[in-house]
């Protein structure tokens, strides 16, 4: 048996709504440790991973490990009825092919409960090592989204260039060329506000913005996000949940013939 | 000769977003009482009845019955004009083929008026007696108004039961089913908060939910609504206007052949 | 070498918005004086004259008379990724054939350069000629705003009439008619809600709504419009840009044959 008592219900909604137009349908698992997710988005390009550890749940009982396979589109659909200050309650029984979300109106005046069929989904479960990178870049989660729809008006994919002073983002399209620079800043009022760059050596990747865009999605979920960069990896693009755990979504850079900055040997 | 002065013109531009979706034509009757109308919906399922009482007008002037036949839409666009602190005044003479409305600034330094024909409108007027219901509901008019829109992405009916404790809500769909259940409360801060119920026997009916959320497109003129329901009886779904009338939405249950519990004996 | 930098840059924005849905291709004019444009709408039927004087920017530099022809679209889908607060330089080389907008928000730690290409536009400057005009009408450029959507939901076409007392603005279409009238009004709080008329000799002149509507894009530009009527010429739709300029709008009034009481002998 399962019963996933969250407190925050509105952290829910906001995580389906960070993901639910990446990815159609996905298995959430279920173990003592925690509720997470691990899914490719439909056209196999990206990939999300969720984890909402089970010290982040009032209550959480999970008796045995459970894979879940659920519809996105449905799961938002149903969360989207819960009001932002509801408390949530995920349950499903072993062995069962429901799962029932309970909503709890903080007065406790209105209770709904929402009850969609599980599917069999295949998948296998991808592991992720930890890594090494080049460049970790700290930066309101604001800004970033701001950015990459800005530069969407103009190009399709995004140069990413970190050095010591800032983090540079370059597009071209049939208009013209934009290049936004955020540099370095660590001293601001409120700490959500700094850009921060840890780096190891200056990196410049470029990537569809279209996906970038679809992750900035997350963006209510945190007021900083970091993107972790290296020439040989994925860039990871984190939002982390406050003291429950993350979304990450990782997409591999894109190989431009005629960007010879990023290619000087071709 | 007609004349009647409205000082919160706001609330007419109210009344006519909340039936100018349900009904296209409709006559309004105009008498020493008051101002009001009786319209089937087009697809002559629902019944709106409204009234607006002679009290409630700073200056009222009747001098003999008058039925006037308008469309809706069209008086909607013209009311759409009228500032929400605007004055309304609705002038006809006895006989003529026009409406006139006059709307005032609040300062006087803007004044408009809009004329517009009538039209001839077959319609003939049901009497609707008084009757007595099972159980009558009384909550916000916005969580009301949040349950039907909620429902209706799950569902295209909504079963409606009432017992002592409360008052549910249940849908099913093709991605699963769903249930709401609101509990008599009385002990609220501000009285429109309550959810109120009177009770004389417990009742279970079904409706068409895209009648129901059209209804409560009448939410914005009061905090409350009241939900009159009776297994022999559409059920009344009354919205107050305040010391002037209503604006009541009646609509005949469904027969649900699938449903054991609204028809114990199929 | 062209290098204007304009500190409050959402006013430019402002300006963009307000004549970028008007006019497509258009030549900015700079000279020592300032950055101007002036354009016919791509139908040729109302005019748009913008003036932005050397004295309202920060910094000026125009070393020789430049004339850069831009796709307005193109120039706004840039300037709609500066932020509000950002201050805004327009680059140009003497000779080139791309013009730079730089973003700096105002911390200084997003620096952005938009690049985009420039035209050849064949256009003649037409000199327009200071009048005298039967008479001027300043009012709230919100209100003149709304009674152009307002009457625009009735008719397709506006008689304006300016009197000693006030000026009328008239419409009918299908579902009816409608008349507005705004009373010269000096003694408000605020001198941006007055209505004052300057009149020389009654006028009514009659003019499409949707260049009129077009027209009040620019109303974030000024909280007061003035419009200047006179029976031989193009009414003038004015909106002030404090301490620096302005955007006037030229419409040409409709002949309309049955309309008596603005074609007295016909």
């Amino acid at each position: 048996m399962l019963e996933l008592r969250l407190v925050q219900g509105g952290l829910l909604k906001k995580v389906l709504d960070s993901i639910k137009d990446l990815v159609n349908d996905a298995n959430f698992d279920c173990s003592a440790t925690g509720f997470s997710l691990q899914a490719m988005d439909s056209s196999h390009v990206a990939l999300v991973s969720l984890l909402l550890r089970s010290e982040g749940f009032e209550h959480y009982r999970c008796d045995r490990n459970l894979s879940m396979g659920m519809n996105l589109g449905n799961m938002a659909k149903m969360l989207k009825c819960a009001g932002n200050d509801d408390i949530i309650t995920i349950k499903a029984d072993d062995g069962g092919d429901t799962v029932t979300f309970m909503f709890e109106s903080p007065t406790q005046d209105k209770i709904a409960d929402f009850e969609m069929k599980l599917m069999d989904i295949d998948s296998e479960h991808l592991g992720i090592p930890e890594a090494e990178y080049h460049a970790i870049v700290r930066m309101p989660s604001s800004e970033f989204a701001r950015i990459c729809k800005d530069l969407s008006s103009i190009g399709d994919t995004v140069v990413i260039s970190v050095t010591k002073e800032g983090v540079k983002f370059s597009t071209r399209g049939d208009i013209g060329t934009a290049n936004v620079v955020c540099r370095q800043n660590t001293t601001v009022d409120k700490p959500e506000d700094a850009t921060v760059i840890e780096m190891n050596e200056p990196v410049s990747l470029t990537f569809a913005l279209r996906y970038l865009n679809s992750f900035t999605k997350a963006s209510p979920l945190s007021n900083t996000v970091t993107i972790s960069l290296s020439s040989e990896l994925p860039v990871v693009v984190e939002y982390k949940i406050a003291e429950m755990g993350f979304v990450r979504f990782y997409l591999a850079p894109k190989i431009e013939e005629d960007d010879e900055e990023t290619k000087p040997m071709s």
